[in-house]
């Protein structure tokens, strides 16, 4: 069975990681691709790195050059796309990257974005405790955001198993990609390079209500999130370092069968043999989730390090891994869990 | 059909790239994979991005280890790679990545390796007029230097075509991958990352004389080049500049006309439309060869700029291309034409 | 007044950090270069950057070479420094970039080092309370670790005023040359270009229990300390992420307040104006700490960013600092308060 | 005397780097800074690594802000710059950053850049044969172009004895400020890092006719010069490498001597020993220039490397030094020769 897809927004990073992925993917025809003020222009001219599809002429983003597809992804700005996805059918598969339907509380939609809320979708992160079953057969995709993504792999299982206290702490030091195409001095590479820096600090990140609301679905209870984003001098990946207190005497070993457990059947995570801590490196370019646990003993803390590539496993792998699973493909048709490197 | 393959020097940069091509590769079965100090060890602490072979243990690269496969490929240091081709069988698929093999004169062998000549193979880069036919159905690759692959690509059509004097100056910017897992100073992230450096200057790398012979091939008469290796801040990726007097008055038409002709009917190979320039980034991970020419008529020059990853086209890639010829595959198999980017 | 100095591992990335400053001092002149497998061969060859040392012969780190300066660095490995500390005068002004008397405690120095404990000299982080009075006229000087550096004067101020719990989380990303000149495959520009990974978590990293000494130091009273290091892709800076539980309800304004009366006299840290975060690029080179502070009511946690370079501020800034102050120098001579960027 | 200075573009790249210098130049009073788009705004927005001005507004660029003062650097875009210049009086000393003063020719300034030639100002070059003794009490400089600064130096001495033909290929890999604060998709970090890329290829960048203009004078008779820049993923730094075929049988002793005798009294210039190359990073925020030479006997070419940081010596640092000689200062003063490294 071969399915017809679009992409919408086809000239930013999402979009081409998306096109990276989906040319390889043996049920999938590439149909309609769109931009907003790249419209009449090659794809080439965006996306050198797609030599197959450098001759593609990218169409406005409209109800009607998005008609007649099997598949739509939304690589839009939020907001932008839950608008695009109310013109499309119900027998359309949508997966949307944006954060329109991500949120359960109208209230958090509404304080973090702003707007009237679009509704939530079944959640596109498979590997988190009750997903996938909503996402079997769905017509709806809410792709994660590329920080819940590995954050919410990192400590969900600990919460789950009630290892440690639902106040957790996550600094997650990511790529330039995941910014966008967007011209702002500080994305310049003389300003990147060289250089690491924060933003969004102290609760203004807007994936935290995402994270709460994973963090929370796993614990069964209200999780309390302190997260920092910090920019890196690399185009991907994200390392992310999640910590929470260690509810009574807590062991490595009792800490890694947990984590074994809850990932051992999983294609694309894997927790790292002792003594090995996660690079990004390693994951670029896969759909892998790369984690190692420990102990901190005198600090009383589980921390846990994660690895993944943003644009793929954060973005643009999560939504084919989505959309294999909406479909009834194999989960990891047309994704790879080999990295790129070094 | 399915080969057994080896890969002899499977810690080392250029034997992990081949692993993760040769992950995906249709036809292969992955059999031994050796080292020298690193034997014993998982291959996981030396290659964490291939996952799905993180639990294979290196063995030691011996005739015995590497017997019983349809296909060795050797990715050990120049010297050592003819002696354990030397203990192969003739029915073995031996692929050289190294440089033992690539030189038709001894002399040559002699003055820039050392020791004695092991004697020429089939020449790994099928794009060169000629080279094809001898890869189909041979039993013995010698992989090209990633610097002469670029470059003898950049300059074989338009001295082949006598557009321009065989007197040709190549200055090749390189990520820092192709100097290999060595553990020297000037090759620390400390020393590299916000770097630009230059080495092997003024016809001391030992890459000219494989420049010299695929030219001179191409040109039909003895070429003089004069090569300038440039190591710049990237793990991947070499950006080659070449140029060379143009002959008479030769327009900017005139040239890619000769190239598109040469070019056109090559799976891997991508003119660039006018007025594009190449990027590294662009091929990363694919086995592309992405070119552009111009004509500076002021200076009377042929300017070629060309793009490839040096461990994927500049090594692994070139290898498993060169196995599917012998082999009888489809020459692209398990070969990605999509960069992975940005 | 001119002094004449030594420095011990003048190789090295310290060591070459160290000579940079002085070479601008007017108060210093440079005498003895010493090192270990490097004596013998021209400074030049290691630190190209000197220029105006590049003659200079390195010789062995001996008594006898260090003999007759009136201040000896010693940029050297710990346990060695303290070794070689040991046979230098009570006249001489020693500063010791290595850990060997950093700690007060001679059971935290078993269990992290190991070995006899060399005793405890003056700590060189005059910005810390209490510090910069024996700094004045002190003949021995241990200069702070570089992590310790960034991350004590993120939460001196809000522990000593008691706005915070003293149970504090720390992870800061780091440049490559916080690791030295060590010749490891980790630390390869190949591996550490477009990457992030984590070491030494979980309570492994030696700079652990001097964070718990300087913050316990400031509450008076035991702060708990859970440290992660990140290995970021570029040569020089920290970037600290330090986070605590608020105690009752503090806003921004009150820690604004707290942390500019800490600082306001201070010539070296600066508190970005509301609004801005802090970079590495901008500390670059200065002996610089920017600071931000922000209040995540949501957490109910004071997060505090803080850029220094490692290996001015962080090492051998901090260093010349607290030579001045011993030498009665003015504390900023032949440092900068201007970073090289971009 | 203590000069009062202004700088226009002030919140570039090269007006940061000016005022960088400027910060500890002992004769220099800063005066007015003025922007475009940024007048209003603080100074330490845009250029958070120079602290001490953080605080500054910024003025617009008008004949009234710029009045007043002993001398102004322009730091405009080309055209801009010769407008402004013409609004001064004669008695300031004015130093042009921009191209409008450099070029003799009135056709090539018509042809590269279009528009009416502002006429030439004495370059500011001081190391090239003849420029020093103009800049020594001139009313006007103009600084030179990034790109000719390396690569004149590097050819200049092999041209003006008669060592090499008047033919010469110029390849210069370059860091991303050399095209200053621009808002292109192509200098966003996400796509220069982990990438080199080629521009302005085959004769087509504005320096082209600079090059030829002083490699020209320097041989005393035309030079043809093919150039080509390369983009590298660094923020600074140009390592050039210039080749001209020899004239006759020429070792390379020889060629040491005509270097050394050329710029053995040049305090910014260092011929690196033999057997060393030079590398960006050494040169790195400071003033320097570090040249080697080899001889390619095969290729008959004399080969030679050359490092510089484009914003110093190639940019601000130029405009310092010829500033100096314009007022009759040390040459020195306030510059370097000490880089940043790693």
């Amino acid at each position: 069975m071969t399915v017809k897809i679009a992409v919408a927004g086809a000239s930013g990073y999402a979009g081409g990681e998306l096109l990276r992925l989906l040319l390889t993917h043996p049920e999938v025809e590439i149909g309609a691709l769109t931009a907003a003020s790249s419209a009449g222009t090659l794809l080439g001219t965006h996306q050198p790195h797609l030599a197959p599809l450098a001759g593609r002429v990218l169409a406005e983003t409209t109800a009607e050059t998005l008609a007649g597809h099997d598949v739509v992804f939304l690589a839009l700005p939020h907001g932008h796309s839950a608008e695009v996805a109310a013109q499309l059918g119900p027998d359309v598969l949508v997966v949307d990257l944006a954060a329109d339907h991500r949120l359960a509380n109208p209230a958090d939609w509404q304080r973090w974005y702003g707007g009237e809320h679009a509704g939530q979708w079944p959640y596109g992160l498979p590997e988190l405790p009750g997903a996938r079953e909503k996402l079997v057969g769905t017509k709806r995709v809410a792709v994660p955001g590329c920080f819940p993504t590995g954050g919410s792999l990192a400590l969900a299982p600990a919460l789950a198993a009630g290892l440690v206290e639902p106040d957790v702490t996550v600094v997650a030091v990511t790529g330039t990609s995941g910014a966008g195409k967007s011209l702002k001095p500080n994305l310049l590479g003389s300003e990147v390079m060289g250089s690491a820096s924060a933003y969004g600090v102290a609760g203004k990140h807007r994936h935290t209500p995402e994270f709460a609301q994973n963090l929370s679905g796993a614990a069964g209870k209200p999780v309390t999130v302190s997260f920092t984003p910090v920019l890196a001098p690399m185009p991907r990946g994200i390392l992310t370092t999640a910590t929470a207190p260690l509810i009574g005497d807590v062991d490595e070993n009792t800490v890694r069968e947990v984590y074994e457990k809850a990932y051992d059947a999983e294609p694309f995570v894997q927790l790292l043999p002792a003594g090995m801590w996660p690079a990004t490196a390693s994951t670029l370019g896969s759909n892998n989730v790369q984690l190692q646990v420990g102990v901190d003993a005198d600090a009383g803390r589980l921390v846990v390090i994660c690895s993944i590539d943003n644009l793929t496993k954060g973005t643009a792998g999560g939504a084919v891994q989505s959309m294999n699973l909406a479909l009834g493909f194999p989960e990891a048709t047309g994704l790879s869990t080999v990295g790129v490197a070094p």
